[in-house]
């Protein structure tokens, strides 16, 4: 934290705050990598655990020791030394220099009440506890945050006392003081207030660390940037407890590209995207397709004017080019799609051939409006749609053709398991391949089925993973007579695609979704394969 | 929106400008009991949707002219009219007026760039496009608002001609002009500034309508009221396209709890996470559930030290009381909290006999937290939830035991129907009956089958009606194989209910909810003849 230069810089807590959310849970070697790529992206520090929380925490700074960051300095989290003890002797303050990081942050009271309340103590002790701890590992060669808990109800309720914590931390020569905003409530203008009044007060660099229970956690960050601070406190995807911490996939772009900070590189920027999306496979938690810039609806288009606006001027729908932050425009395709969207859409398939005033253009759209009247949706089924247009300009052969199937679900008595049985009968390259599987359930069997009568003829099929499945009732009133809507997202590792099918009957509406899964794998193998022998020939 | 006394208008959009989400689709009938549903909320406009875009779009306004809103006053949104055409031959203007809202909200140009990029015109044209439509439409005695597309955008690169826009529609005698932040870009002090100076030099309401694109949608609204807006405009769950709209579910409680505005009563306030979770199960979409206010985590606390601190003091850790907007706090991996709300259910069902220090609730509530985490969820399931509480205390008695069921789903072709059946065995009484059902899929089937062989024991199943029917992939990462949750409303004329199933296999989980279902029919009818019974012989 330079305040003269003010470069701003980010404090990551991911591995430590952020692990605090529901749901939120690093693996031993998941925590490793995600220091790795924290610190490939130039994220300034990085805060690996609570040290004396947990033998885990331990065990992991041991390990991060070893490695060599290019970028971050890794930064262990814990108290400052408990109420009546002895610096040396609290335990806490042993473990955070075992932790053996050259930055220590450490967390103290700043709210009257909070000293009152929860520690049970008076105002003289509060202070003594964060001078003697800063004082202590400042002789100890870290370089020592304060981060000032409850700042802000703290300063609100009493200011004289909020300030004189931070001195105390300041007197005892820390390195900076963050301001936390510990119960997310506070508004952007009180956090801009307050903020100005540190900066204005004290000679070192302030720190901004907030939580998002008032929805306000990227805005007071932003605010207390313009109020002077230059470390923004937060965690990837927003991850933390209760309604998460400050989301540094917002806010980094926001410093970058919007109030021009010196901050990162916009070259390292395009990699925001890929980190989001690498934390959420760490965690195993699906993406939120809405967050700002990094979600995979941020730049998605769905009305059909708005698309028709895009073209002329993408400025009109978009704050900031979806590349700069490593992300890519969308167009979603939806009842009130026109011409254009559907243009628009078949290009960035790779479908080729369609001209916007084809006759060709008016019967996709034609079939399209028809078909989602019907309910069939394909915003989430990319595959569908390229398989629907390729049928259109007669362009589709079928790999196969089903000759039919028999689904068989049975429950032998109250306390005995269902079985499922799927019968499935197809006519491959003028072969008839009869097959038989069983699964978990209708779906799952007649999944297991096709497969076995596919995977002969088309090796690749044995590397198509089923990966997302969602069912979704249209006219609910109908009750079980309903239509049906399925989606199936699929992967072969490489990429991932999805699928839709709908009827009245769900075996079928799944069925129809599992086939253009199939296909749309076996296009691809084919057009890889055109690809290679058109390379071959030009060679 | 009246500026003198600066109530706070909500004006909200969820069924036009929340629909452009992705996965966002209401379907006609829950179009009207989401209007409904808000007005009951107390918001001060809803807006039904866009006139000209769609068919659908104009029944819906049919349909709701015939009801009486009790709070809420119905918008139709729509264009100003089109370039180069007169406003009494222009289509959507036409449209709009048809709607026959007492509301209506036209949307203009008000950055000089989109009027020579996107609408391809000059200034002059814009500006008549603008004050011919809104002198149009008040002399045919609509409330007219004006929204002001990319107004801040437009007011940055010339504040003359974004003013200049504002200025027709009030003098043309337009009832608000509404400031769209329509990429969603803009900061929180640029809203503010601007925001500020069209307060200051204009005599009527001011409007704020933001999306989420820089995450800052909730604060950008914020900033607006701070600087004199009065009418704020969002949607349920900030439900938009690409991040979505400002998200009213975290712009309310800050409005009347924080910021203490004229603008919706506590008490109503309090319906907030019901609103919420409604929208959310209409559209069948996930909850978020780190949403601010409201969202199942907004609340929880994991950590040990925070629980600890929450139990000295709730508001370390909690920026407002959880009930304020109808939502409780949980805490995190602990035993025994659920104790008192299990009984208070129990005691709203009407099961007796079960005592807060009694055995049987504990086991009541250890079974409840092994179902639940099985997948199993009683909100909505009131009647499986009684079943559940009635066999726990051996009280129940069943009516029909399963010796088995078989359901086959066949297709003979491609183009062929796909045939559903469904065998049952079941044991009545001590007979057997076997009956064999089909139907539009194999649930349908099911249900047919087991009503045929109920029907003759029980006649009163004839009444029973399946009103609604949910699927619900729990584990949607397992594909095919993954845990399948199924709800089904049920009525019969005079009450209605809700039951629950949860298999790995669809089929199963939906036959244990219709089992539920008609179990509670029967239980009804059962203490409908105890009660007449005790009714005679005291008589």
């Amino acid at each position: 934290m330079k305040k003269t230069k003010r470069t701003i810089e980010i404090y990551d807590t991911t591995l430590r705050d952020g692990a605090q959310g529901a749901g939120v849970s690093f693996s031993g070697s998941s925590r490793l990598k995600l220091l790795q790529r924290l610190d490939q992206l130039g994220v300034h520090y990085i805060e690996g655990g609570y040290a004396a929380s947990s033998k885990r925490d331990m065990a992991f700074f041991r390990e991060a020791r070893k490695l060599r960051l290019s970028h971050a300095k890794l930064a262990a989290f814990g108290s400052t030394r408990r109420r009546g003890v002895r610096v040396s002797a609290d335990d806490g303050v042993r473990l955070l220099l075992e932790a053996g990081t050259p930055v220590v942050t450490i967390v103290g009271k700043s709210s009257e009440l909070h000293v009152r309340d929860v520690l049970k103590t008076g105002r003289k002790e509060n202070l003594a506890m964060i001078s003697d701890t800063v004082r202590y590992l400042k002789e100890r060669g870290r370089q020592v945050f304060f981060d000032a808990e409850h700042f802000f109800d703290g300063y609100k309720a009493g200011a004289e006392f909020a300030m004189a914590t931070l001195r105390a931390a300041v007197d005892a020569g820390c390195d900076g003081v963050v301001l936390c905003d510990t119960n997310g409530g506070m508004l952007p203008h009180e956090v801009f207030g307050i903020t100005s009044a540190v900066t204005a007060a004290l000679d070192l660099p302030v720190g901004i660390h907030t939580h998002d229970d008032g929805g306000m956690a990227a805005a007071n960050s932003v605010e207390a940037v313009r109020a002077g601070a230059s470390q923004v406190q937060g965690t990837v995807n927003g991850y933390g407890e209760r309604c998460g911490n400050a989301n540094l996939c917002t806010i980094l772009p926001t410093l970058v590209l919007k109030m021009k900070k010196t901050c990162m590189s916009a070259q390292k920027l395009k990699e925001l995207r890929d980190v989001s999306v690498f934390v959420d496979e760490l965690l195993n938690l699906r993406p939120a397709s809405r967050q700002p810039y990094v979600g995979v609806n941020a730049f998605a288009h769905k009305g059909g004017m708005h698309v028709n606006a895009i073209q002329k001027n993408p400025c009109t729908f978009e704050h900031v080019k979806p590349e700069s932050v490593g992300n890519r425009r969308q167009v979603l395709l939806s009842e009130g799609s026109g011409k254009s969207s559907v243009l628009l859409k078949a290009v960035e398939l790779g479908v080729g051939g369609v001209r916007k005033s084809s006759e060709e253009l008016r019967e996709i759209l034609k079939s399209l409006k028809d078909l989602e009247s019907k309910g069939y949706a394909y915003e989430a089924a990319d595959a569908s749609f390229r398989i629907l247009v390729k049928k259109l300009l007669k362009k589709h052969k079928p790999f196969f053709e089903l000759e039919g199937f028999r689904v068989i679900v049975e429950k032998r008595g109250k306390d005995e398991p269902c079985l499922s049985e799927a019968t499935i009968k197809v006519r491959v390259k003028d072969e008839v391949a009869h097959t038989a599987g069983e699964g978990n359930g209708p779906v799952d069997a007649l999944d297991h089925a096709l497969r076995k009568a596919l995977v002969r003829f088309y090796p690749e099929i044995a590397e198509v993973v089923l990966t997302d499945f969602k069912v979704r009732i249209l006219d609910p009133e109908e009750a079980t007579a309903a239509t049906t809507r399925v989606l199936i997202e699929s992967s072969d590792g490489e990429s991932s695609w999805g699928t839709v099918g709908v009827s009245h009957n769900i075996i079928e509406a799944s069925w129809e979704a599992l086939v253009d899964s199939m296909e749309y794998r076996l296009f691809k193998e084919e057009e890889k394969a055109a690809k290679s022998r058109k390379r071959r020939r030009k060679a």
